[in-house]
């Protein structure tokens, strides 16, 4: 990015392209750069890094209002970041914001999420990539985390991201005034009980629905899930590196060789 | 487990029901446990960590010459695991063994995996899980990784595995002979050159594949991608924890409470 340009940002999510967080999001961003919204026809949540193999995909341009222009993919988060910089684009963008996601990218729900699934596929094809969740499902309000992703975008623009990680921000759904500060946090072990539900058809053939509760399994601020339950704005770096470094040395005791 | 009994092993896989890697990884489990089999209805490759909400899944009773029986979840192959541990099962298995998948699950295809994002759900849900994938999209040879695949299994029920982390394991398609033994390794930093292939339909429209190449960026036995490509087993441990814990430091120097 040269100085004389504003920042090229390219804004993605996993609800879709009609979702209320998506619109604030690009609002946002329009402040402070170029802006150009790839997002999933429909709501895609629970994708993780999912990617459409064997079937083709459509983009179709969007708009809403006169006002508000994207693209929309009929993919998974990680297909609208793929088509984006491989056909949308004309240039690499200089920053990927994906969000702002209904409910929390918290724990072991990063591995669930296509929020994060888009911008961790923003990493691996080296474009710094933020994640942005909100602490609810319904009655969101914005206000606040549209204003922190701003300075959080710009902060990230200026300073850099770590290679080949992402930052997955959770925003409690609670006025500026409520909110106590900024946490950079690590991932919680909370985790869903599943729940799943099973139900009889019309001709007494069961089916199921995935259901479940996510119990808090952290009690320090230092990592996420904990730290937005007391009010805090949760970031956490996110690696595309999932080894467990620290096992390595442990599983070479096994002797596999012998 | 108790020694009394044999170990109870869930099967399942990305590549779907029929799919030989799936018969071959049941068979050689079959010697060591008592197995049951619970795999996607059709192939579910490349879907990471998805799992499906807002419809319901089906499970079916599946069998193949009287021989080979199992189950079919009309879902993904994280909705496999969670069907299958809530509904199928009437007890918790003692290990899950994800694949053979075909294909390579190195470098950042770890994400983009549905074998390995099985067995990630298996140890979210508190499971030793291992996927397995031959290095090859056809005419694999699964004799010797059926085998190596028991060994283990074996040794990783008798030893424990580190929690919160899968073993993904990477096998040459090649003969016992030509293998030259097996790596501890790290998730590599390949990835792919996007190639992503746009056609007009018959109304002049445009359609778009994902493509692409795996560029080989690790130059190191220490990493799967390389391991395998010199003849090597490769066993990555794959941990639920995406945190990149050195870069806490850093992003906390960004003052975001200021």
């Amino acid at each position: 990015m040269t100085n004389r340009q504003k920042p090229r940002i390219l804004v993605c999510n996993d609800d879709g392209i009609d979702a209320e967080g998506l619109h604030v999001l690009s609002a946002s961003m329009k402040k402070i750069g170029s802006v150009t919204v790839v997002a999933p026809s429909e709501p895609r949540s629970g994708m993780g890094h999912a990617m459409t193999l064997g079937v083709p995909l459509r983009v179709k341009k969007y708009s809403r209002n006169s006002r508000f222009f994207g693209y929309t993919v009929s993919g998974t988060p990680v297909d609208c970041i793929k088509v984006a910089l491989s056909h949308i684009l004309p240039e690499k963008p200089d920053i990927i914001v994906s969000g702002i996601n209904y409910g929390s990218n918290t724990a072991t729900n990063t591995l669930y999420s296509g929020t994060v699934g888009a911008a961790l596929e923003g990493v691996i094809q080296r474009i710094p990539s933020i994640a942005f969740s909100i602490t609810t499902y319904e009655n969101a309000d914005f206000t606040y985390a549209g204003k922190f992703a701003r300075k959080l975008v710009r902060k990230a623009l200026r300073e850099g991201l770590p290679p080949d990680t992402v930052l997955s921000v959770n925003i409690p759904n609670i006025s500026e005034e409520e909110i106590r500060g900024v946490r950079i946090t690590a991932q919680g072990k909370s985790r869903w009980a599943e729940n799943t539900i099973e139900r009889d058809d019309m001709y007494g053939n069961p089916y199921y629905w995935l259901s479940g509760e996510l119990q808090l399994l952290d009690d320090d601020i230092l990592y996420d899930e904990y730290a937005v339950r007391e009010n805090y704005i949760s970031v956490t770096p996110v690696s595309i590196d999932m080894t467990n470094h620290g096992a390595i040395k442990n599983i070479r005791r096994w002797k596999l060789n012998k």
